[in-house]
């Protein structure tokens, strides 16, 4: 509900503070989120350039209801951008058009997006536009569409399980877009996404090899070992060289491998949340994974 | 992503035992689910009941992917329908129709819908179909609409906020529906749903006064008290027994305003989940209202 996000946004501020000050819980948020500024990202961003990974920077935000609020977001991007450029020269962003009004507004969302590539393109930084629900899918890949053929580096994240996928891809033809596949986390109907796991893997191994075959620079946005090892050993059969494309993984997720894939020669580019508005980001970390709240809270009990 | 799901229900069982031996998690999870099994949803019943409260029991789940999920599902809903009705006479249930396959096999879950229903009739309880994310929400009406006229005390979440909400509610001609009017929580473009906070709470003012001159016993779903307030003056106005519609809540939200409105003689209906698939939900309740779990970080802190 539109109300819930503004109250989030405040209550994220106290919680900031209080999770801030607390050891415990700064561990928690830690693992997922760079921290609530720009200087806190900038801080991550370098331990991880030292270990051999890239950063896509996300300034976190929710879908807005308000223009303004979609201008300030905009706004925010283009001032990381002077400070993401001199200390980590091949970084992105990650940009959410929701966050950027298109739910609101699409024309006003379009000229967000543009202000926003015109000043990345300036520093030298890409742009990375995330996919949201299908509710907004068709706006979002109008939008993207509408500005590639000004921004060619702009990168767009396409889902696997999407049956509109293969056609969508096909449809541009004189710029072949980068994107980022990933496999798809919304509700869909079956006629709109394939729904069996199994089939969801198999159509991410297929699109990776089309992606690899037919795209330029590919991303690929998986945390599954099955479909990272197929990515490498397609990339290996069609004689692709392992800079000619990149994996993408969440920051605290799949560290160890992340790493490893860094130390083998892949690139690898980590989703780097930053921003006082992490509270969804983390709940949402927390609700696939189980497991870390878990650990979190035996370690607050000390069972 | 489906594999997410499995994953999370499976730790969900590991998560419940650890909760469930310690008092201080015990108390989070608690205030907003009823427990793992049917006697904890039971014995919950009965201590709202005391207070004069009503209940629709909601058997957690999330989306399936697989058919042999959505059977379980409706297997275990039907197998809760006897107790709720000894127990617990004019109660409930809320069912989520992704939760019955209606993403995967409309057919199926027409036919699993079906089978609930008729168990529901031979027992006295209730049906409410809860509303879900627009790529399912055309599929989850044609599936109300056609079990309506053999089922017609069924009950069915509509959204305020969503445009095509009016039609959908005009196009019942001879069975007009019994509904649960929600604000609408789901992201969607503009076209399709107002998204300004200040519109969708004067559309769900006005879907109240439809409601309560059209359609039977309507429900109201919501926590906000200018709605609640609208609701109030509307039925006062057009001379509405407060006997004749209801308010509904959800268990562990407002519970103060939820005992003030049955003590003044509402009817007030608590939206009850219970199961071992607790986790997903209660991180939803937990990105919602960051106080609450401040609140409880702080009790083990000891901030």
């Amino acid at each position: 509900m539109p109300s819930r996000l503004l109250l989030v946004a405040s209550e994220s501020q106290k919680l900031g503070a209080m999770v801030s000050r607390s050891p415990l819980t700064r561990g928690l948020v830690s693992r997922y989120v760079a921290g609530t500024t720009l200087d806190d990202a900038m801080a991550v961003t370098d331990q991880l350039r030292r270990q051999g990974l890239e950063v896509s920077l996300d300034l976190l935000g929710e879908s807005v209801t308000d223009l303004a609020d979609a201008e300030r977001a905009t706004q925010e991007y283009i001032e990381a951008l002077p400070a993401l450029a001199e200390r980590a020269p091949g970084s992105s962003v990650s940009v959410k058009l929701s966050q950027l009004g298109v739910a609101v507004d699409q024309r006003a969302c379009a000229q967000n997006l543009d202000k926003l590539l015109v000043a990345a393109d300036e520093h030298g930084v890409l742009v990375e536009v995330d996919m949201e629900a299908s509710s907004v899918g068709k706006a979002i890949l109008e939008t993207f569409r509408a500005v590639l053929p000004r921004h060619q580096q702009t990168r767009i994240a396409m889902q696997a399980a999407m049956r509109q996928t293969l056609p969508d891809l096909q449809s541009f033809q004189e710029v072949k877009p980068r994107i980022r596949l990933v496999k798809g986390a919304f509700l869909e109907s079956l006629e709109t996404a394939a729904q069996d796991k199994d089939e969801v893997t198999a159509r991410y191994k297929w699109f990776t090899t089309w992606a690899l075959e037919n795209l330029p620079d590919p991303a690929f946005g998986t945390h599954d070992d099955a479909c990272i090892a197929h990515v490498r050993s397609e990339a290996d059969r069609l004689g692709i060289d392992r800079r000619a494309f990149e994996f993408q993984m969440l920051y605290g997720v799949r560290r160890q491998l992340q790493q490893e894939l860094a130390r083998e020669g892949y690139r690898v580019r980590v989703y780097l949340p930053y921003g006082s508005q992490w509270y969804p980001y983390l709940m949402r970390r927390m609700a696939e994974r189980p497991a870390n709240l878990l650990l979190f809270l035996r370690s607050l009990i000390g069972g």
